[in-house]
């Protein structure tokens, strides 16, 4: 087998994978073509790919992009799909402004702390949190249907201006927060290395996480009215994604599912083409994408193109063998895909995104904390309290200084806390929902070998001055006077500490030993 | 004022800064010569000299030495003392084998663990850790004799060879631990930065500790037999060395002092010229030094030429403006130095120095651990205890697998504890002493602003893979049958986990949505 010039043992790779509809560039249907996948599987295993990046021994490298998906970009060129890796940073220069780019592709980008807290509760689209899979797909809304099958009454195919006629199919708008379950994902990697993966898993801060309002119709709706509804035996609905992904050099369409029993709740499992009140960005999933409200963001299936109803979950790698939750002595050594149980609604968890860990903050006596909370399934955030010491006492934040409840959305807060003490702080934050949940205490607490939910109480380092005292009133006095800065605080003063006589005073009045 | 070529404003460095005796080559006297200094410290402050290196933001360089004292060279240089600083690296390459050279100048280097745990109890010279505070004289014994002057009965100065006559004065050996404050102190870093110095406060790990047979003459006898005694407002010795200190654009010679009830404790203070039945070697202070037993190293001077009997502490910067202890809150927002008390009798600490932290460890059911324990001024180390489960269940180490209890020096022990549990697991240590004191329980609890004294429960995290669980014994098997590699764990696996089948078994059987 031989693999030359975009030509596989002669034949030009365009042939073997063609672009499968008019008007839908960039898809590829693997799931439907068996014999297809095993050529392309066959191609994957006679190649070398780039190693795996290991960023987890030291500091995330200062660039932006920080990491580079050398693998996954060689894994398309190995099929000849080489442009839409090219598609889809163009789709990201072109639909996100700002952002911190963990990864260029699949592009998997954070919200920048400044926009979730400027934005109020709804995360523009430009800055909202991005994780893919795979490419960008680049599809014709009025060439796109979607397909729905499986263990329904009657299988169909709906064009998307069907589905979008509001005479045809009841339309609503939720407000919704989704979230990777590895936001925060870089707390577990400074405590502990946990699993590599191919599809890079991204190291995530504080901001894979965004709330919209999603406009669409029900999933539900859509069954009972397209396809006359489920049959008995119905327990899972599949969603298949436009995009290619890969798992251990095997090809697949992006394929996830969630409880049929989510679905029959009609405004939790969504059909939407509109995104904060503009039409959907292709790198949101346009023409159409699912959203799961309550649930791990991998669930809302972007671009989906194909609805199956099934008996049990989908057999979709990212559904069986990715997003699993294991206990904490799972790892390498042990590790089984039955012994994760697969991550379907989000627990809840907190952030605070100001000040940043390891500020200096100079201050009056009290510091004002600023971050989101966030339950999932339907819970809705009751209280948030920050503690300014590690964990021992905890200052409820005011009901004025959160943002307004809702069943599926995220709560912003902002509160602040009186502070005494000076130097090095540990402020955290923990959030209490409406059934009672709260966080584990520390990352260690809930360290998971895949690295995924990272929901123990957010916990930052803050160096505090406070203005207030006479000393360090005087100290930056003495700064300012001597034209030095604080920061670093690390850079030693050039300044001798103290006047000869008050310290010559001092050490007389408490000498260091005993008089006897 | 000019510096240029080796002189200043016209005149040679080496007319205004020559060596003081035949013999004592890169000695110069600063404390005597009040005028010199002036000379000195204005060529100083007319300089630039290179910044302070930051090494407290990210990982240390992985290079050896770790860290160059470009600024400490700079000094010397501007001195016209160029070849204090060749000398001393000559110095290091010739006594020295194989340390962790933490900052080539001073020079300051560490025991690798495998010496400390290689020796026995005593640490080799070769390997003993050295923390040395300016370049190494290079003093002719024949030539050399120690002034005492102060509040003693009669000044005197007593050549080397009539120190060394055991007719004259009576010899003893002491075995004593000597010990860095600064030792462990990279986990205080890793916590928080906190001060910067001039003269890098090196980034220590473990090894900043060593145990010899150190043999000399009680100061208490030279004071007695020499100088007739102390007078009675005697109340500490102050202890002069031969090298060259600077500290904020000033020079002296390196000075500290300890008190004189400590030295009324013959068997405490030596100065001693024999190190393990050799030869002191010049990196630790021949042809004489001071060993206090039971305190922070830096009183330990070495090079020491002169010894003063004050009424209060030495006023040289190492003992008033150096070695502090501050509060937790104190930092460059307030520090003063009144506000610190200095660092003299060492606390009980340990460390595990075996397995090292993120070790992958593969055993079958216990894991061995080794390291050391100390407590200073006298208190001798009773019991050590290893916790597997981060400070929970704590496990003696049994009275013989530790090495024989000296008033002065450290137990090195080791422990075969039971390990269940797989993955990454957190080891720590404490000790007690004999008089019952024990470590802090974490670095937070005693993190302190000039980075000093780590005396906390050592912490180190293991990755456990336990042979004797059938899983992971299968596992390791696979592991060998395809050729991988279990490390780095972070590195995903090639092969699929689990069978189809298994995997399709466990799903059915138990299903991740209840049935009702």
């Amino acid at each position: 087998m031989s693999l030359v010039d975009g030509q596989y043992n002669g034949v030009p790779l365009s042939w073997l994978f063609p672009e499968e509809k008019q008007g839908w560039t960039g898809y590829v249907e693997w799931e439907k073509s068996p014999d297809k996948k095993r050529v392309a599987n066959g191609i994957l295993k006679s190649q070398k790919f780039s190693p795996i990046p290991e960023f987890q021994d030291g500091p995330l490298p200062k660039t932006n992009p920080i990491l580079i998906g050398h693998r996954w970009k060689e894994y398309h060129a190995a099929l000849g799909l080489k442009s839409i890796v090219e598609f889809s940073w163009k789709t990201v220069l072109k639909e996100k402004h700002d952002m911190l780019h963990v990864l260029d592709f699949p592009y998997n980008g954070e919200t920048l702390p400044k926009y979730i807290l400027g934005d109020g509760k709804i995360t523009q689209n430009k800055h909202f949190f991005v994780r893919n899979h795979g490419g960008i797909p680049d599809i014709d809304p009025e060439c796109f249907e979607l397909e729905i099958g499986g263990l329904v009454k009657t299988p169909v195919r709906i064009p998307l201006k069907d589905l979008k006629d509001p005479s045809k199919f009841p339309q609503i708008s939720i407000t919704a927060t989704l979230q990777c379950s590895g936001t925060r994902r870089r707390e577990q990697i400074d405590e502990y290395p946990g699993d590599g993966d191919e599809l890079i898993n991204a190291p995530w801060g504080e901001g894979a996480i965004g709330t919209a309002v999603w406009r669409g119709v029900p999933l539900k709706k859509v069954l009972k009215i397209a396809c006359g509804g489920v049959l008995p035996e119905c327990q899972h609905l599949e969603f298949v994604g436009a995009d290619t992904y890969f798992k251990k050099y095997e090809v697949y369409n992006y394929a996830v599912s969630v409880p049929w029993r989510k679905v029959r709740q009609s405004e939790e499992v969504l059909l939407a083409w509109e995104m904060n009140g503009e039409p959907l960005p292709k790198i949101h999933g346009a023409p159409l994408r699912v959203v799961v409200a309550g649930y791990i963001g991998a669930r809302s299936c972007k671009w989906v193109c194909r609805i199956n109803a099934l008996a049990e979950p989908s057999f979709g790698p990212v559904q069986r063998q990715e997003y699993l939750y294991y206990n904490q002595q799972i790892g390498k050594h042990n590790v089984l895909i039955s012994n994760g149980f697969s991550i379907q609604a989000m627990p809840v968890s907190s952030a605070i995104l100001s000040p940043k860990t390891k500020d200096v903050v100079i201050h009056d006596g009290s510091i004002e904390l600023k971050g989101w909370a966030y339950s999932g399934n339907g819970n809705w955030v009751e209280r948030v309290e920050v503690s300014p010491d590690g964990g021992h006492v905890w200052y409820p934040v005011a009901q004025e200084d959160m943002t307004q409840k809702h069943y599926y959305a995220w709560r912003l807060w902002k509160i602040e806390v009186p502070v005494d003490a000076e130097g090095w702080l540990e402020f955290c934050v923990r959030t209490w929902d409406s059934s009672n949940n709260t966080e584990p205490t520390y990352v260690r607490s809930a360290w998971n070998w895949d690295l995924h939910v990272t929901s123990s109480a957010h916990r930052i380092k803050i160096y505090s001055v406070n203005r207030s005292k006479p000393r360090t009133a005087m100290r930056l006095k003495q700064l300012e006077d001597m034209g030095e800065s604080l920061e670093p605080i690390s850079k030693p003063l050039e300044f001798t500490l103290e006047k000869f006589e008050d310290y010559e005073a001092a050490s007389q009045k408490y000498p260091r030993e005993p008089r006897d």
